[in-house]
């Protein structure tokens, strides 16, 4: 199989290597040179354009294959539609775009609606240390564009039971979407019970503490794997790491999905709101402290104190 | 009446002030001589010690009379325990001691065993502000005892409607713990509103927003009078107000008691934890950051940063 | 001065009754005959239609007096589109048209763009029990506008102080729309006290608990009288009052917009999905049961035990 | 070596085949003599009681062998205390007790101290299901008894990384604690996110979803093959799973530790606050409906309604 790829970053680089690790063509794309030269050097062809890797697409599909297929592997949001807007001209209805990216899912089905090819949304986790394992592809979109790109799905997922089709057109990023909200809830919850050990009555080695609840343990995961190496990496006390938590956004859509469907996430909310929390002065808070003054005289920390 | 007063702070001296005004007579001690002395300036009969405290009122008893009414308003804990140690040699069961302070209704259930006096808990809210309104009194123990003090009570509360007996011994500071629970989930809330409208869309003047939803919005209340008074005496940004809130024991018994009961609190929690959190570097948001490294290869915010 | 209202549900009549008792003149108009005729009885001129109201109005208009002025008080949403449809051609730079209902504050500033007329978008709280005291009136919009119309609002108001114009178009009911954000948290704080209460280890009389609170405690508030109220009349247990809490919609515009400002309001969210929670059962709490078995063979509750 | 274990329910039957399967020799009791007839088929030396368990274990002792090495896994609580005073009588300081089971970490601490025996408390995680691949073992208490289990506690353990002395008295107990803690977290963080998926806009098959995830995605762990195995099970709506979530001590204990250290847990408190809120109509909700009414009027749902 021949597979187009547009957008060489990290994700996009390792999505190459395991295609072509499988046997297959990679024509590769992307607006750095370097980065597209990079992926010839794995193997894949290069392309000048996005036209150019259509074009080049177009050629080398046998006689009876009647369409291309193309990954896109590009920041959610504008590049995305950037993109798109290239290939349009090309595209035909028997082509199959791929967006592994983390698109918002309405933005995902407003696409699969624009566009004359299938277009499949593809959550994709698993992230940079996915390299080797492969990842888990969550998908939307057509039944038979999904199917026909399966041997893709094999190369780049951790094998069959890595990727499933979750239905139609924008289920795949909003089964992501809600996978990264109940990322966002694990990782605090893992948090809240170093933190504890961490400040708690006994003094703890926690990355063997991490150690030994992954083996054997319920809570044991991936990210507790995770765990147990950043305190091996970081020392016991987490050195110099701030107490600053970026990111947000795959958490919000969270969140707003969760109210219009009136479910209630409160972990998930709050995981998110720490966050929000981790990165700003609390008015709210400063106000309470001042109202403590207000009713009961207690003496207000100031803020050069 | 009679009423000896111990613990001459800023809550026992308006205590000694009301009782004063309602024409009743009082013993004052404080183990200040100058809190004494004020007392005593105030028109109160100063006295050397717990000892001579009792003596003075026993003496001062009309005949037929048969006990004595001593209230205390020390710090909670060993300052109570304290004092009733050394009241404990003189107390007779025709006797009665208010605790007007924020014990731990645990304490003063075993405090009301302990001693032969009639043991009166008496939760008292409304702060140093409430020297000119008077206070709300929520008391707890035997009936005959509340009612022989129900003079004293009206003094010193907002008037009959200011006071009640809440139930058995103990009950007085249950329903205070409770009363202070609430109050950090209400403080919290309006600090929560304010805070979203201070970063919000609009540049607004929150002394005005206080005030206008203080004069007949669903919200209004003392605690957002305060809000308007805070904005007006700190300014719209509330100045050097820093994001640190100090205090937490009766939020916490109040946490305690509804893990006890299985009763879900979330918002008194929360409101709690926000006090906690805003005193500490929080390790787990530490841990979490240092994930989002590990699977996503996501920068890591440093501390010298 | 002269005013137009346009809707005379119990909030619409309230405001034609303290507009007519602050001795001006009504023009009323409502979709109802009966209620148009209600208003008539009160001593409002009834109009038969929107555009026979703004007729009414403008022939009304002293000589040099150059605009009309409008109170909408219909539900939000499409009946304060369809109302402005019907004004629309009628309506000068000159006019003043008042929004009083809980319009989400985007639609308010989408509208103030769209009409020719000055747009009051007006907050309005306190609810049907304000008919006598009067409401809390937080007004966005132009500010010769807001001037021309004050003798009204001082009449719809508690009085001068209880209203005042926030901002820009939109901020009256951004005002709003946070005011019911905390609300809904304040409700659910005292929920949890009195359920605590309720629940917990002392026989209470929870109107006794209301009432010694609100006579001078830190958390008395008019929300502490209604329950007061709500026990006086519901008896101790709260009688057949089903745990189900309807509404949400200005909750769930509070905490998207706190998500867009990204500022954490954990107890507004959490008392927006107690609501959500009261109203359906919880497929997560299902799975976690089940999860119980899963990894301790712990015995699965059914749901026809 | 030899081990005795008390207490064969389903945990205590697992830690004797496991010894058994590692080549050691085990004597077994249990209260009920079914239980210890079982144990005897599996290859375990039958005791008849506590005493006699440990002296069948003295008399096997070899020569220069100074001491015995029993395991309790018995109901936390009374139940250890109980045993505990059978064994008082014949321990010396050359024994050496585990307690494996879910004790209060100061229970242990206090166990500790009492014995003359070396007393190691011993957290246990991976349920009965842990019965193939062994436990994760979290050990406190003195170093030397901990090195003399080691045999022992790799035989339980999934191997050498499977369990370690977190460090004196009462830590492996206390680490327990917070891993139980994360755990009901951690269910209720992946229970929101399929709640969503449940509830929301695609119709999905939750099993394949968890699959898709299990196979390398960020989230994936234990719980969410337990998840997985879930919705084989049971279906994807659950079936008749009810909404109750039972159990909540632990949970329980660690929000108190939390509060006594000052750490926020909002997650961990929530996660608890569910279960307590799934076995309970929640009169605090029931007050807030009722307050609705009381400043807007709303309509109250009742109870037969």
């Amino acid at each position: 199989m021949q597979l187009g790829v547009i957008g060489l970053g990290r994700m996009g680089q390792i999505v190459v290597d395991r295609v072509l690790d499988a046997g297959h063509d990679v024509v590769a794309f992307d607006l750095s040179a370097e980065a597209t030269a990079a992926a010839a050097e794995a193997g894949a062809e290069p392309a000048d354009s996005v036209a150019d890797l259509y074009e080049r697409l177009d050629a080398g599909a046998d006689e009876g294959d009647d369409g291309v297929r193309i990954w896109l592997m590009v920041p959610a949001g504008d590049a995305v539609d950037a993109t798109l807007d290239d290939l349009e001209p090309h595209l035909t209805s028997d082509d199959v775009v791929v967006d592994g990216g983390n698109s918002y899912f309405e933005d995902s089905v407003r696409r699969a609606e624009a566009t004359d090819a299938a277009y499949l949304d593809c959550g994709t986790s698993g992230g940079p240390a996915g390299a080797d394992l492969g990842f888990s592809l969550m998908v939307g979109g057509p039944e038979w564009a999904y199917e026909e790109l399966t041997p893709v799905f094999d190369a780049v997922a951790t094998g069959p039971a890595g990727h499933d089709r979750m239905g139609e057109a924008g289920s795949g990023h909003y089964v992501k979407m809600v996978h990264n909200g109940v990322e966002y809830a694990l990782m605090q919850a893992y948090g809240e019970g170093f933190e504890l050990l961490h400040e708690g009555r006994y003094d703890l080695d926690l990355e063997a503490v991490a150690r030994t609840w992954n083996n054997g343990a319920v809570i044991r995961s991936w990210l507790l794997e995770l765990c147990e190496e950043a305190f091996r990496e970081e020392g016991n006390d987490l050195g110099d790491v701030a107490d600053r938590v970026e990111g947000g956004s795959t958490g919000t859509w969270t969140v707003q999905e969760a109210l219009e469907q009136e479910v209630p996430v409160p972990l998930i909310y709050q995981a998110l709101a720490e966050r929000f929390d981790s990165r700003r002065e609390r008015f709210g808070r400063r106000l309470a402290s001042r109202l403590r003054y207000g009713f009961g005289r207690h003496e207000v920390p100031r803020k050069d104190e």
